[in-house]
């Protein structure tokens, strides 16, 4: 079982299979300009941490479920001046079904994780944390985060004692061959909150954007607990 | 001698033994509302800092003393959002008085502070600081902090000569156990300033919010210096 | 061939070898203000991270072409208080031909950036990271950045296996012999996206200022990493 | 000679020695309001970036120069949310001329450091890196600061090639006793631009208060650089 499926009467984008057209069209606009107000105001914070600079990271969440819809950043954007005018609502394909700009290529990650986890937001940021720790725990295939009280936020986690396997995948350009490499680790890792790229960045999920936000911060909190300790010091 | 009972003038919430029924609650109403302003925005201004991300920490603050009623984060709030409606009233067995949602099961340890301690406010953080350098020194059950001018910051202490003792207390999800280890370890080491729960966070007090909040911000300062120092390096 | 060379089409401030000397001087104006406006803007940024602390760092951009005419900061000033009224409008030789002030010495590195690479913005920051990193990898005449996903944001660079080599000058007081030696090394360096000046800091460009700024925030991270890493341990 | 003494045009305060007694108590008055403005502005900016938590650091101006009169901070306050009305006016014996509160113990300090060097602005701060600074060079009486080229932000420095002496002072709480190991110091180290207190924090000043502010940032700078660098390691 995944984590996020644990919490489907959570999520606050329900699927609306039987909706009509219009009427779907209308709740999509509006869950559209709910989520890109919201993911452009996270946005703005995580550049401010320092977790999105130089045009890096990009933000989704689910508009509805049949048919699939993301609003996502459009590619390319300083994360530092967001607005919600900068997203992009894609399909299940990543073609751009509302919006100016183009999405970026890991476009097809981000409906990776929505299809495998049925994740109803999912935030990547580029932070110095994860790119170091990434870089010196790579060999291992990722890293074992146990015995933090800051686990618990991490949405399911219930004690301090919980082992949290954060994996660490090889970084590629291809999408095509990195997504598939990221849904065999999903399915192969279940209860997993996040990943990591290889000196790229950290992706996580959440059943909604709140959640996604807050393991964002926890997973950050806790890649850099190990650095500051010099657990990836370079000997 | 706790440091914060010889400070019983300063508290700004007075025990009101003799206030007759209707006074003391709207006396409480004016204390809760003032209480939970300030805790708003100090809890704001921690998780700026990066000491309260991802829901992490509670604030709370003494309305009145008899019967005891504490101010306290309602559970699982995003910090960096924190409004005064988000506060709950709580009775001396965590009992919801007033406000909507549950209070953290953490509210017993706040509850055991202010008893203990005579404490008008009580706060906790979870900071990197803090969970590094409660993993490196958990073994000695404490760190000694010495010879620092900020060590004046702490109520009652005159001069950087001062040793501090900060418990490191072995983390726990049963807050009935912890709270009678924290129970002992305040009763054992009179004169403390606030404790450390091991990879998990800071706990401190005072006689009012600013003391309480000055705590916080020294024993923060005080436990960076040594993790800058290379004290807390895995090795 | 240099990157900037590459993205001709994208520089907002087109050459006007043409224009009448009226027109002229309008179209500079209208470019001063605006350039200016967006300077001040960075550069208060940049001084909140803490890379352009006690009145260093210096901001520049090209508000024509033929004749070279650039915005640039007056010397001297608190960055974090930075106004459009700061800056001065230079021509080739750094004279003063608009503003109040006096340019800074280094006037002459953004001209010989602005004329070597085509350059339409230059942006120069002192940050703890590339005075320490500059530092330790000295007596290698520069530090190579290879594998990780941050350089895609320098302009041109498609993967992260690139290997951004970021050559480090020995500082000097004269102007005129480092501008020499920098616009050596520009030539001789070609496709590289900023230099490092020995314990003194960063210059890097843009084709605009938008991607100059891209590139300081891009290399200030690139910098951080390895000083993060233990890289830059003086042992 | 001084550095600060070399600079007499641009004190911002001239002594007005022959100034009626009316017309200098309204000189007075403007020359308080307007410092304290500036120092409430800066005092809030060292707050923010960790320079002066937990109501540590202590900032004053000269209002006058004969009689001597400085504004400044009264003790114990939270630099956070600090405001004009939160200064005194001093004269030459600490005395409270204007103002409620009472001076730090270290106005003493500022006292002798403005009679000097005939500084017009002293600020200290206590920060992590000149608490952790001081700890580890304690033992060579202080730290040389060269080859850097923020060094140039320190008044009178023309060149990175500069070496300066930052001396570090044994921390005490007899304001009698250190205010004369402070006169010592300055006598006997001319050029300084500023001196630590062991485990304390930094001093320094400028003919102005922007000068001041300038060497507080430059200084820290300076400081956070061999700590960053790991030459501050306990091993």
């Amino acid at each position: 079982m995944f984590t996020v499926a644990k919490n489907k009467t959570k999520r606050p984008v329900n699927p609306r299979i039987s909706a009509r057209p219009n009427e779907q069209s209308s709740q999509n606009a509006d869950a559209f300009a709910e989520a890109t107000a919201r993911l452009a105001e996270i946005g703005k914070g995580f550049y401010a941490r320092g977790w999105a600079l130089g045009t890096s990271g990009n933000f989704s969440a689910v508009i509805s479920r049949e048919p699939l819809r993301l609003a996502i950043t459009s590619t390319g954007l300083d994360k530092g001046s967001l607005t919600p005018a900068q997203f992009l609502e894609i399909d299940n394909a990543a073609n751009v079904v509302q919006g100016e700009g183009r999405p970026s290529a890991e476009a097809l990650l981000h409906l990776a994780i929505a299809r495998g986890l049925h994740a109803g937001a999912i935030l990547h940021t580029h932070s110095v944390w994860s790119t170091v720790l990434s870089g010196s725990h790579a060999l291992q295939g990722g890293i074992a985060l146990e015995g933090f009280e800051m686990l618990k936020g991490l949405e399911g986690v219930r004690t301090h004692k919980h082992r949290e396997w954060l994996p660490i995948l090889e970084n590629s350009q291809d999408m095509i061959e990195l997504g598939e490499r990221v849904s065999k680790i999903l399915r192969e890792s279940p209860g997993i909150h996040g990943f990591l790229l290889k000196e790229h960045g950290l992706y996580t999920w959440g059943a909604g954007l709140q959640e996604a936000k807050r393991h964002v911060e926890i997973l950050e909190f806790l890649m850099e607990v190990p650095v500051r300790s010099g657990a990836a010091q370079s000997a």
